[in-house]
Formats: structure tokens, sequence, C-alpha cells
């Protein structure tokens, strides 16, 4: 079993490809590029005009297909998926694109997000007879579209889609057409961009980047689109305002050089640090970000407090390989292999440190002994969004609400155990002033509690609460 | 793709432990046992009291499970099944074990055998909305025992099997408990085994022998059996006769130290050399036995007719590992790598050459040649069975009717491809005479004809003429 | 580290091909066929006119080498090496063939045997300065012929192999030519082919079969030979009798249908088998041979005696693959893994079963349980060579002398050990007579306790008395 | 065969660990911190007070070690290294620790650097009957030292080293003890540390952060020491300057987190970049660095000019892994898979862009065309170094001269090559004032062309000009 992580993260990337003679090796370069979105399993589903082919593994996309997986998947019309398998399911069986057969022909899958009524659809299609192999909510949707007797996978789709409630951006491959769909409140991104002829729809525009695809614009909340060698039709349309588009996505999800909910996702990051360094300002020497995902608001948070920006710590560029710890140890590695004090930056120097969240506090709490370790005179902590008080229902792995520090402890408390001179955190109200699209637009349940969908009033507050 | 054998294969083989706290690993052996019986997947699920583990993977049983993936299914009641994939659908997608989730709860199954009706129940279950995730009959009985809204596991499968045309051997982990079926006809063995407090359940006795199990009974054709801590529940009654036992099983399928259908094979294949050398005797020097499946015929011809047997073929022990040919070979290395004959034993001498089958007649070609190399005088092949003229649809895995020597040639076309001075094959009635069950209870049909079960009348001439 | 083995195992094998456009991959095929020779590793090593290739591996023949490897050994000359290791540097340091650059160029070196005087020569060389990376014997004769000022490779290897003593075949790749050498005493096979234009030497002539070369002779006991382009020359002649042949590779470790020291083995077993029923006749209704060894010599016994002889023991297919015993086992499973008996015909009877040598004891004994466990009234063990008494120090891994149960138990006590109702030897004499060549031209030693060759008086005492 | 790379890179990274009971483990730990200096081997050897035990494997660390693998290599003292292989030689072969038994007791060497004089010490080694199974210059140097009839290793050693000429620190395993020995110019670094009572050496200061250890000194150019568990002991003093230390290592090669040759690399970074502001200013709107080795140089370059530094390049986390272009691809993805701009924090602006060196210009040009397509206005690149204007011979593989693009063309044809609008190198005097170490001290033979050490005039000639 897999130890607690320290740190939210998203579950699944997706990508597809229409009207390209190499949509395969497309998606999989698009799925490279959403690695970060999902690394324990990866798969790709192709039309060839004929049959369905696809292969899925665990594993990382660079190591799951080489150049006979990917020419073993021939068509026009190619889907993809990464994901991050939560604990007790990790294997292959929940691994996506699912393949199934259906009435409507057959149908392959790929879905970024979570359902919350997922279960209780579960127990009435079970009633009625479904059997299920994963545990996956995309089962759900496929048995609800399977079981309508619809003229076509379309109006099947979105019977099925009608019935769900919760967080999904998905992608459908149906023989020769791809359709691809986000939920009313368009919690996780989904975008549609153009190379060429073909279309193409991802997670997060970096991935267009590395096919070299243009970014056309966003499946809009409740869109869906049907893509095929015609072009790009609504068969449904967008919902009204306001939305829920995930906050932390912008936060710390996204990869710095993506755009998503219209705005680029680097320079959100560097606006949070500069928020975070007007609301919480620290009378110090230097700034330090704590590698990656704090690089960007540090360098913000240098800028606007004039505090010079300094490269305190480095990652490891190996990390993500297995280590084996010595025996005798008794101190924990895990940090250490990953990010490294550069003392001479840091010792005698009153630091800033910069990172995006605080999740356990176990890993800021090593951060800070490192650079206190390192010589650093004092380490005032600044973290560019609100603290996290709530699991996540939409889509992101999260520790149990226990599990989080700023469930229970008061700001204080947290500093104490992280071992800071200081720490500050940026408030709710400027995080959302940092970004362009409103503020009711946003979720933001984990850092304040308010959730914009859930299930049932018990539920809700069993869930919220364990 | 796989090149065209040149034999008919088992598909499938099972095994299932209930009540031993060890449940896993015995059915490992009992998979060992049973490699032959399909050698491209294998699986085994468990139930530990709380839920189902399981593990699925392409290849041999021995590098598919060590002590890890072992400790890994607890509990002490499980399942297993080894495979061989039909071309074209070799993923892991068609591996089983098939574990599931359904309104009676989570059920795994193995399978081994083929259902005359599956199409055609399958297009009528995606109508009323099933999804399917395979290509496999096992999942068409799963959708209609998932479909039907019994009161327990045990009414639903037998609603499931009612609806069912075909060949099962089947064993069902449903919770605590193994349900164990055979189809009316009885195609495929399944035998009831007791090893301590603990019933075990197989395709052939081996793998009774390897686990250290006695050997109880066979399920009998039809029957359903349920068993538990308890013991063993009889739910369905055994059918009358007349049944239809692969005749092939004892041929050349089933391992010669196993029992199979009341009679143990090695005998049997014995008796068959020595039926041969009745009807078919040959002015020779020697026997020579086609290792190693024509050996214990061999050996019955030789101690008939009284010509001495030798061991002029010898079998590589590392059969069955990858093998490059040179690039400027003109001849196929295939049998060679696996034969090779003892000149000294062969040369000069008038051989009787036994095997148990002729099916495309290029092996026994290759073989005739090497012998005929080696300096044999003459070379009179004699098979211990009839001449092989049409698929099966109950289990085996055999090539397309035209590819079939026997189905267009005469003895005399076959005995010229091959090379051999005369060739003798076992008539129908001296195959069934050498066994003790009456010859109307086996099924004959990919040597008669005369196909016990088939779907509709269509449908059958379609497919016995293709 | 490795379980002791309850058997003497040869400890390498050797091919070369000389003139082929595709060596490597027909050298591949001859170890291919000598892989009983050693299982622990392999390599090739070739010389494309330029330069010298090698690819040497951990694992089986067929795994270690594809159709990429093989395309990146160039040349029409090459050289080829199996290996069993022995406890303790089992490590790939050991593998062969040896690579290495001298002053005579870069040579390769693949050999098969054991030399006495090795570790003398080893210090001798150390304290000239010599390095050395490997234990293995093979270095040495590097060694010594790269530190002779010779005008070439040949005079150079010579000068080497007079001044080490004991058993060695060896093949040595020099650049566009192959030097095979065999020691005065012929301890160890080495035979020399043709295939079309190509030479090819090989350890066993089952390799030239697969190779579809022919035998030529034998590479005579003393000889060495140079093999380029331009044909063979002789470049040391034969030495001349007694010479020290191997009784055991007829016994055992050879192939059945291979032909080594000028007999087929196939045919020599047979008539072990026959002069063990002279000599040691039983009062029994079948014989039944452990296979694969026993099978031959069972067969010679049943042909004496006149008894049946019976599959009464089969040879699992998928032995040799990892194997996990259940958790509360108290049983060993290792025998049972690989054999299994035929109940229906050893049940009531009175068996003779015949193996090849007993060496620990510990397989004959479960074997014997095993029968009579499977219902065998009485079983008769008959052994087809003596009690084996001592060590091999020839090239086979044998276990110590303490652990030959031979070596200080008499026949009764075996007898009552391994649970036989009687045991048989067939004598020194009688094995000697079942071969052409004359008796005082076999090596006997680990039957007889006389050693044809050893160090010094003191070694010999320590060596043959631990 | 690997592409060329575009870029200079270390050829080996050294550690050992004398006196801790899990000294394999920490030796681990400081290769994994070492991995960039060597990615396509590693080897751990140690003594364990009676033999040495040794692992080498091609492959990063994380992979090729495992809880396994280091219980494998007990014993109190160890030493590791990694490897990158030069084209042609990257077989198992040439991996290290290089493990021989000598005269002088058995030997495991890891070395890094290179020797001038390598080819012909070799030549007249094997004239003189040595053997070489590699083509490392370890093995010459292992070579003079067995040769050297000496009363102990460390007497051999140090004549064996006064034979050679070149770069080189090594660590050498010579039972109990550990000899560290840097060549006389102390090309390459070599350091000294302490963890608790071990004692611990390695190429970088980064792999002694990694196991807690703390650094004591350099061992000094020219200097052998002797580590057991009596202490350290010089056993060959410190050569007197000037000194060759590699300039190189300070621009490029080592960790930023490292402290080598004195000062800490991160640090001397930020100032080549200040200095670099200084000399090469541009009229511009942002710095931008090339991740990770512009990022250092860059921010001085910000600091020292005003100009925001914005993270406008963004480098992938996945790196390293294996890439399959697309099939109808024109243009090259290595660059676009490792690297993305962030769009809009370059659109519209004039970038600085700020890279270490440029080898042969390829990467440059793509990161220009890059920026440019992502909407920058103009691109200034500066470089924290002179051009490379020829090969090292001092343990850094290089591409040959007419290679780099600086060997032949002005800074003008540079800067139209890349599609830059300007370009701006530092001077060396300029490079050689930002470091505390007084300018003789350094090597920077491939940026002036002076070398510090050459076999003889000939061999200089052509070498530097081919
Ligand atoms: N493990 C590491 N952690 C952090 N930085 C490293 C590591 N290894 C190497 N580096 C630094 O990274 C730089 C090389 O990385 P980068 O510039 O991204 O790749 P490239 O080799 O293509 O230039 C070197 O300057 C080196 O100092
Ligand atoms: N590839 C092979 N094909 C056929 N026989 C072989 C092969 N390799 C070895 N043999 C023979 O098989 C015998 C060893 O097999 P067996 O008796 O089954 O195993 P064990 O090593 O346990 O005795 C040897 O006598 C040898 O002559
Ligand atoms: N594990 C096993 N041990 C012994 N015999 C087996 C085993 N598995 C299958 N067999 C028998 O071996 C025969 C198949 O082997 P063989 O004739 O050598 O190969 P082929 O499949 O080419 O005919 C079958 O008749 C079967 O009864
Ligand atoms: N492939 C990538 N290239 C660059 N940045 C990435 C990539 N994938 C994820 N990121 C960014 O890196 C951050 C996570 O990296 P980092 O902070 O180093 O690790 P951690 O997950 O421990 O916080 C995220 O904020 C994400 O935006
Ligand atoms: S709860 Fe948090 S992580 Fe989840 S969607 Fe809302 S803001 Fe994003
Ligand atoms: S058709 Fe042949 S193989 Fe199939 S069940 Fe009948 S006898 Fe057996
Ligand atoms: S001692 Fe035995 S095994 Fe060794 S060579 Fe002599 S007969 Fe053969
Ligand atoms: S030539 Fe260049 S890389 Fe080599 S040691 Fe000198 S400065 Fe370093
Ligand atoms: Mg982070
Ligand atoms: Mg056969
Ligand atoms: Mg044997
Ligand atoms: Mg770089």
């Amino acid at each position: 079993m897999r130890p607690a992580e320290d740190r939210f993260h998203e579950e699944c990337g997706v990508c597809a490809v229409v009207g390209h003679p190499d949509a395969a090796n497309l998606v999989y370069l698009g799925l490279y590029a959403l690695q970060h979105r999902g690394q324990e399993s990866a798969g790709i589903a192709t039309w060839d005009g004929h049959r369905v082919h696809s292969h899925r593994a665990m594993g990382y996309v660079a190591d799951i297909f080489d150049r006979k997986t990917l020419d073993r998947l021939p068509g026009e019309v190619a889907i993809g998926h990464v994901r991050y398998s939560t604990a007790g399911d990790s294997a292959l069986t929940n691994a996506q694109p699912l393949v199934v057969n259906t009435q409507h022909g057959p149908l392959a899958v790929a879905h970024n997000g979570n359902l919350v009524n997922a279960l209780s659809l579960r127990h009435a299609l079970e009633g009625e007879g479904a059997i299920f192999q994963s545990t996956s909510d995309t089962e759900v949707i496929l048995h609800l579209a399977a079981r309508f007797r619809a003229d076509s996978v379309e109006e099947a789709l979105l019977a099925a889609l009608a019935a769900v409630k919760g967080a999904y951006s998905l992608v459908v491959l149906a023989r020769e057409r791809v359709l691809a769909a986000r939920d009313p409140l368009g919690f996780r991104p989904l975008l549609l961009g153009r190379l060429g002829e073909a279309w193409v729809v991802a997670s997060e525009s970096c991935a267009f980047d590395l096919l070299g695809a243009e970014l056309v614009r966003e499946v809009a909340p409740g869109e869906v689109l049907r893509l095929d060698r015609a072009g790009v039709r609504q068969i449904r349309p967008a919902a009204s305002p306001p939305y829920a588009h995930c906050v932390f996505e912008h936060v710390y999800f996204a990869r710095p050089d993506s755009r998503v909910f219209g705005e680029d996702v680097g320079i959100v990051r560097q606006r949070l640090g500069e928020r975070l360094a007007l609301e919480q300002p620290a009378d110090a020497d230097v700034v330090v970000g704590v590698p990656d995902s704090g690089i960007p608001a540090a360098l913000g948070y240098s800028r606007f407090s004039g505090l010079p920006f300094v490269l305190g710590l480095v990652r490891n560029h190996y990390v993500g390989r297995t280590f084996i710890e010595p025996k005798q140890s008794i101190r924990h590695f895990g940090v250490k292999v990953k990010l490294n004090p550069v003392r001479a930056l840091v010792s005698g120097k009153r630091v800033v440190l910069v990172d995006d969240s605080i999740v356990r506090g176990t890993t800021s709490r090593k951060i800070v002994t490192m650079l206190k370790q390192a010589g650093a005179r004092e380490v005032h902590l600044r973290i560019s969004s609100p603290p996290t008080i709530g699991p996540c229902f939409y889509g992101i792995d999260t520790p149990e609400r226990r599990e989080l520090i700023a469930s229970s402890a008061t700001v204080e408390v947290i500093r104490q155990f992280v071992g800071a001179d200081s720490l500050g955190y940026l408030s709710e109200a400027g995080m959302l002033a940092c970004l362009e699209t409103p503020a009711e637009n946003f979720c933001t349940a984990c850092f304040s509690g308010r959730y914009p969908l859930l299930e049932t009033e018990s539920e809700t507050l069993a869930k919220t609460q364990r």
C-alpha cells in the first residue's frame, strides 16, 4: 500500500484526436504532456474504420507505449487517458479508456472527474441486472447509456449524462466520432484544439503545445460536442453560470505552461504570489520557492516585496524513481531525495519560504527543518492559497478531513508544527481576486467548506465530517 | 499474429478450493498441473470474508504468480483459470476469472467450454442495455445471472444456465461459496476432490495429485454443486444420458496421468495403440512414438504387434521457449527444435511411427521426412484416432474445416502428402471400443461430423462447411 | 543460494561456426541444442572482419537472444557457450565467451572442462602482475597465452595449453579463425561438423542436427585444430591412448540423440539397461523408467527381462519454471512438480524402477514413496551405473564427497534409505562392457575412485576425502 | 547508436564509504545524488571482511538497486560509480567498479577522469602479456598496480599513479580500506566527508547532503588518502599549484547545490549571470533562463540588469523517458518534450534568454524558434561562458571539434544560425573573475584552446584539430 501522500492530486487527464492518420501517436503525445494528472496507468483506444483497438497498462505513458504498441493502434480517431488510482483499486481493471460493446456498438470512454451520485446509480443499475467490472464512475455512465434504447449514441449519452450529478470532463469514442462532454458546473477543465484538419480535445492546453495544435476554445460547462471528419457539432448547449471551476487547478494541479478556465496558470500563480506579499509581508532577506510548484508564487512574492528571489532549494532531476533508505536511518529521506538546500544562499539569511498549499503539514515541516539545518536564521512560511480544510468530491484525490492539518488546527498551531518563525496564508478573497473570471464561478470548497454540489444532506454531513 | 498451429488444443482449465487457509496457493498448484489446458493467461480470485481479491495476467502460471502475488490473495475460498486465447482476442480483457459486482454481490467465474448460443444471447442482452467488456461466453452467463432477480446467487446462476446451450465446466466464486457446474451433455471434464477438510474442483485429476488431494468423483453432467465450509450440496441434479464426453480428451488433450470421464487417460491411450496394431498392422522392424502424445499409443502398438518400441525421436526439454531461425534458412525449424531423431535407432529400419492425430498434416510430414533423412528405410504412419474432418464448437480451438487435411483428402492423398510408405487410422468404432463408457456417451463430432449440439440448422451448415 | 541439487551436472557446452554469413544465428541454434549442458548463462562472440562483437547474459539461450541481439553479432565467424555456474560465483563476470585484448589481438574463448592446476597457475600469474576478473580456469589459459611472446596466436595458445593440466574442450575466436582444442585425455567430448562450406564445432552432435550440419569426426584427444575460410588445419596432433573419456556422459549428461566418443548415447543407454537386467534381475510385473534420463535404460531392461515397460511416471512439460509451495505444506513438492505416477499402471504391481544414477538418494526416495502411495506393491530400484562414490574434478559440478550417499553407505543402507524392496546397481565392468571403445579409455573416477589426473598427491587426498 | 547530443557531459561520478555497517546503502544514496554525472550504468562493490561483493548493471541507480540487491552487498566498506559510456563501448564490460584479483589481493576501483597516455601504456602492457577486458583507462591503472611487486597495495597504487598522466579522481577498495586519489592538476573534484564515525568520499558535496554527512575538505590535487577504521592517512602529499580545475564543472556539470573546488556552484552560476549582464547588456523587457542549467545565471542577469526574471520556459517533469515521435512529423520534438514556453509571459516581449553554453547550436536554435512562435518580439541570447571551441580530454564526453559550432563560426554566424536578435557570450576573463580561486588554477581548454596537459606534441595536434 502506498504511503499517505502529503498533497492533493488530480485523478485523471484525457485527450482525443479526430481526423488524423497518426491519431494514436498524437494522443500519446497529449498524454505525455498530461502525465502529471495521473501517473499510475494510461491507455489509448482507436477506431480504424472497422473495429476498436486499445492498449492500457499500469505505469508511465513513456514506459507503456512504444513504436510497436502504437502501431497496433491504427485509425484516424483516438482517445486516451492517464490515471491516478485511489487506494485499494489500483488494479488494471480500473485503467481507462474503458472499452465495451453495447447495443449502440463499441464504445470507449476516458473520464476525468467524480460523480456524487455514482453509488446510488450503481445500486439501482445492479438491481436491474447490470454487472460491474470496475469501481469507476465511468462504468456507471456507460451502463446508463447502454440501457437507453436510443436511435443514436449521441442520444444515449445525453440521456445518461442527464442522470448523473457531479464533475465530468469526458471523451467518448463511438466508431468514427468522438463525443466530448463537460458537466454543467465545469469543475474540471476541457479544451478544444485544432491541428491542421484534425480536431483535438485535452484536459490542459499544454497537450496542444506538444502536439503542435492550436487552442481553439474551452469546451463550455455543460456543453457536449460531437467531433468527426465533418467537423465539430454541438449536441448539448453550454450551461449558464455560475460555474464551479476548481480554483485548485490554478493554485497547484495544472501545469504552469497551461491555460485553463480562460487564464494562464503561470501568470495566475505569479499574481497569487504578489497578492500574498501584499497580504502577508515578512521582514526577511530572501525569497525561496519550494520547487517546482512554489516557484511562480515565490517570484511574484519577490517582485511585489522587493526581496531578492534565490534558488535556495534545488529539485533533484531523478525524482519519481524508487528509493531505498539505509537500514539504520532514523530520519525520513523522502523530502531530502527530492529537495536539497543551497547552503550558501540561505545560510545566515531570514528566508521567506513560499509554497502553494499545506496539506498534512509534514512536508512543510521537513523543508523548514532542512533550511534551518542549512543555516537559515529565520523561516517565514507563506502559502499562496487559504488553509485547506476539507476533502474534494470532484475528481481530486485528497486525504480524509482529519488528516488535513488545517481542518482542526489554527494557523498558530500549524506554525508551531512546521517549525516556521511565522506563517501566512493567502485569503480566499485574495486568491479569487487574482483571477479574471468572477469569483462566483469558482469552486473553493476544500478551502471554504462551501460545496457547490452534494448528493444528499445526510451524505454531505457524513462525508464532510469524517 | 500467431502462426496457425498444427493441432487441436484445449481452450481452458479450471480449479477451485474451498475451506483451506492457503486456498490461493493450492489453486496455483492446481493451475500449474493444468497448464497444458491453457498457456496464454492465468488468474486466481479469492474471497477473504470481506472482499474479492484477484490477479490475472498473460503468460505461464509459474511466471505470473510468486510469493508476493499469492500473499495478496488471502482467503479460504479460491478459484482459478488457465486459458488459451483464440486469435484476435488474446488481450488481458478476456483473461479469467472474470470478476464483477452484481445485485447478488461480487462474483468471480472461471469457465471451460463454449456456448453455441452465445452470440444470439449476447445480442439480446445488448438490446436490453447490457455492456460487454470481453468477447468471452462467460460474460454472457454472468449477465444472465445478474439480470435475474433471484433471492440467491444459486437461483440466479441456475436461471442463467437454463438459458445457455453448449459446453461448460465452470466454477463460480460467490462470497464464501463456490458453485461448480457442468453442462448436461458433459462435454468437458470436471472433478471433485478432497484435501483434508477442504474441497477441490478441477478439470483433470492430475491437479489433485499435485495438491495431494484425493479424487472423490466427477461432477456429473448437468449437475451443479455448491461447496462451502458446511460441505457439498447438489443444487441441480445430474442430467440423464446419453452424454457427449469429448473423446479427444482421451486421445490427446488430457494429461496421461489424469483420470477423466471415469477412465485413466494413460491406460486408454495404450489401449488405443493396441487396437491400432490390430486394425492397422505393419510389416516393420521397430515402433517409434511421436513424443510425448504418441508415446502411450506407440507402447500399446508395440505390445500388441510384438515389434520392439524404441526411443527413435527425442523431445527437446526446452521446447516452448522462443526460437530465432537463421536468415538464410529455407527449411522450417519448428519441428526440429522440438524433436530430433536418434539416427542409430532408426537408420536402416522399417519404422512404425505412431501419433495421436493428424490435423493439417504439416507436422507429420516433417517428422516423416526427418526420419527418412535419419536413414529410416520405410515409415509406416499409424494414427490412434480416426481422421479429423471437422471443427469443434465445444471448447476446443481448432483450425477451420478447410485447413483440416482429412476434411477433403483421402487417406491415400494424405499418405502421399506426409510422405509415408503407408498410413493407417484407427476406426471410430475401434476408438470407442477402447473405452469402458458406452459409445453413445461420447462426442466424436470432429471425427464423425455428427455434432451432438448445434444452435440452428442454418448456423450448423454455415459453420460446419466453412 | 541454490538448494543442493540431487544430481551431477555438466558445467558447460561450446559451439563454433566458421565461414557462414549467419554464423551467430547458427551458434545460437547450437547453444539451443546444448542448453542441457549449462542453464545459467550463455554468450556468443563474433568477428566481423574488423572487430569482436559479443553478448553474454544470465538465463536461458532462448531468453537471452532475440532477432535484435543476434543482428548485433555480425560476421562469418562465431563461438558460443552455455554455462552452469557453481555456487558462489554465478555472476555474469564468469559468463563466457570471455573476450579480451592481448598483444596477439582480440581473443574470445569458450571453454568446457576444468583444470587441475588452475589454482597454482593463477597464483604464479598473479605474482607476475596478472589481474583476474573472473574465477574461471579460462582466464588462466588466456593469461598464459597473452604472456607468451609468440609470432602467432596459434603458437601462444599451444604454449599456454602446454602449461595446463586437466580437462578442456575449448574454442578460441582469434580474428578470422577459430582454434578448437581438446585435452590429451579427452575427458569431455568435442566434435567437428560441416554445413555446406562452413565448419562447425560442438560439444555434442545434437547441435549439428539442429543446424542441419553433418558430423565429420571427433576432435581427437590432444588435438588442436585451426578453422578458417581456407579449411581445417591440425596445429597439434592427437595424443595417444589411453584416454579418459567421461563415462558419465553416456550414462546421463549427454542427450540421448547425441553421438559422443564415437557412440550413440541412446543406444548405449538401452544397452546399459539390458546389461542391468542381466546383472540385477527382479521378480516383478512391470518396468518403469524415471523420466527422462531413466527411460532408455528402462526400455533396455524391459527388452532383456521380458517384463512389460509402462509409462508409470509422467514428466511435467513445464518443469524448470519457478514454483511456490503452499505455506502449510510439510511435504517437499520438488519431485511431485516434475513427476507424477499413473496410478492405474502401477497400482497393485511389482514395479522395477530404473534410473541412471543415485547421488544423494533423496530424489530416489521421493519417487519410491510416490509409487508406493500410488499403490505399487513392490518397488525394485535398478540403477544403470555403479554407485557414485566420489566427486569429479574434470568439468562436472558434483556435491561434496560426504553428500554422495554411496560414498559412505552400503547398498543395503541405501536401499533402506530410499525405501525400495530391493536395490541393484550395474557393475563397473558391466557398464564398460556396454561400450565399444576399450574400457581403458574411459574415466570412471566418480564410480571407482581411480582418478586419471590429479594435481599433487596431497591435493588429491585433501580433495577426494573432504 | 545514440544520437549526437548537443551538450558536453560528465563521464563519471564516484563515492566511497568506510566504517559504516550500512556502507552499500550509503554509497547507493551517494550515487543517487550523483546520478547526473553518469546515467548509463552504475555499480557498487563492498568488502565484508572476507570477500568482495559487487553489483553492476546498465541503467539508473534507482532501477539497478533494490533492497535485495543491497542486502547482497554486506560490509562496512563500499565504493560506487555512475557512468556515461561513450559511443561504441557502452557495454556492461566497461561498467564500474572494476573488480579484480591481483597478487595484492582483491581490488575494486571506481574512476572519474581520463588519462592522456592510456593508449601507449596499454600497448606496452599488452606487449608484456597483459590481457584487457575493457576499454577503460581504469584497467590500465589496475594492470600497472598489479605488476608492481610492492609490499603493499598502497605502494603498488602509488607506483601505478606515477606512471599515468591525465585526470583522475578515483577510489580503490582494497580489503578493509579505501584509497582515494586525485591527479596533481586536480581536474575533477573529489571531496572528503564525515558521517558520525564513518568516512565518505564523493565527487560532489550534494552526495554528502543526501547521506547526512558533513563536508570535511577537498581531497587535494595530487593527494592520495588511505581511509580505514583507524581514520584517514595521507599516503601521497598534495601537489603544488597551479592546478587545472575544470571550470566547466562550475558553469554546467556540477549540481547547483554542490560545492566543488572550494566554492558553491549555485552562487558561482548566479555571479556568472551578473557578470554576463555587465558584459553583455540587452535592451529588453524580461529575462528567461533555459531550465534548469540556465536558471541561476538568468537570476543573476536579472538582478544585475534590473530586468524582471520570468518563468518563460517550463521544464517537463518526465524528461528522460523514451519518446515516440509521430510518423508524419517533420519537426524535431526533442526540445519540445523537455521545454515548453509560457506564452503569456513572453508574448509581445523582448526576451533576454540565458543559457550556460552553446555546443552544436541546434538546441539553442530550437528554443529561440519556440519563443518566437510563442510571440516573443525579440530574443537576445546570452551565454554564461565563452564560446566552446575544442574538445575535452579530461573526463568529459564532448562532440568532435568540427561539431562545435564555435570552433569554426563567428559569433555573428552563430547568432544567425540560432535565429536570435543578438547573441553575447561571457568573456574568459569575466568567467574566471567570478571565481574566488585564482584564474591560473583552472582548466579552460575547451574555451581557450590552451590544454594544460597533452600526451605528445603530435597527438595534441591530431586531436585538437580533428
Ligand atoms: N539531480 C539534479 N538536481 C538538480 N540539478 C541538477 C541535477 N543534476 C544536474 N543538475 C543540474 O542541471 C543542469 C542540467 O539540467 P538541464 O539544463 O535541465 O539539462 P541539459 O543537460 O539539457 O542542459 C546541470 O547544470 C546541473 O548542474
Ligand atoms: N534437450 C534435451 N532433450 C532431450 N533430452 C535431454 C535434453 N537435455 C538433456 N536431456 C537428457 O535428459 C536427461 C535429464 O533429464 P531428466 O532425467 O528429466 O532430469 P534430471 O536432470 O532431473 O535427471 C539427461 O540424461 C539428458 O541426456
Ligand atoms: N504437463 C504435462 N505433463 C505431461 N504430459 C503432458 C503435460 N501436458 C500435456 N501433456 C500431454 O502431452 C501431450 C502433448 O505433448 P506433445 O505431443 O509433446 O506436444 P504437441 O502438443 O505438439 O502434440 C498431450 O497429449 C498431453 O496429454
Ligand atoms: N510536466 C510538468 N512540467 C512542469 N511542471 C509540471 C509538470 N507537471 C506538473 N507540473 C507542476 O509541478 C507542480 C508539482 O511539482 P512539485 O511541486 O515539484 O511536486 P509536488 O507534487 O511534490 O508539489 C504542480 O504545480 C504542477 O503545476
Ligand atoms: S473542492 Fe477544492 S480541489 Fe475540489 S474542485 Fe473544489 S476547489 Fe478544486
Ligand atoms: S468435436 Fe471433437 S474435440 Fe470437440 S468435443 Fe467433440 S470430440 Fe471433442
Ligand atoms: S569423475 Fe565421473 S563425471 Fe568426472 S569425468 Fe570421470 S566419469 Fe566423468
Ligand atoms: S577542457 Fe573544458 S571540460 Fe575539459 S577539463 Fe578543461 S574546462 Fe573542463
Ligand atoms: Mg510542490
Ligand atoms: Mg504430440
Ligand atoms: Mg533424471
Ligand atoms: Mg541545460
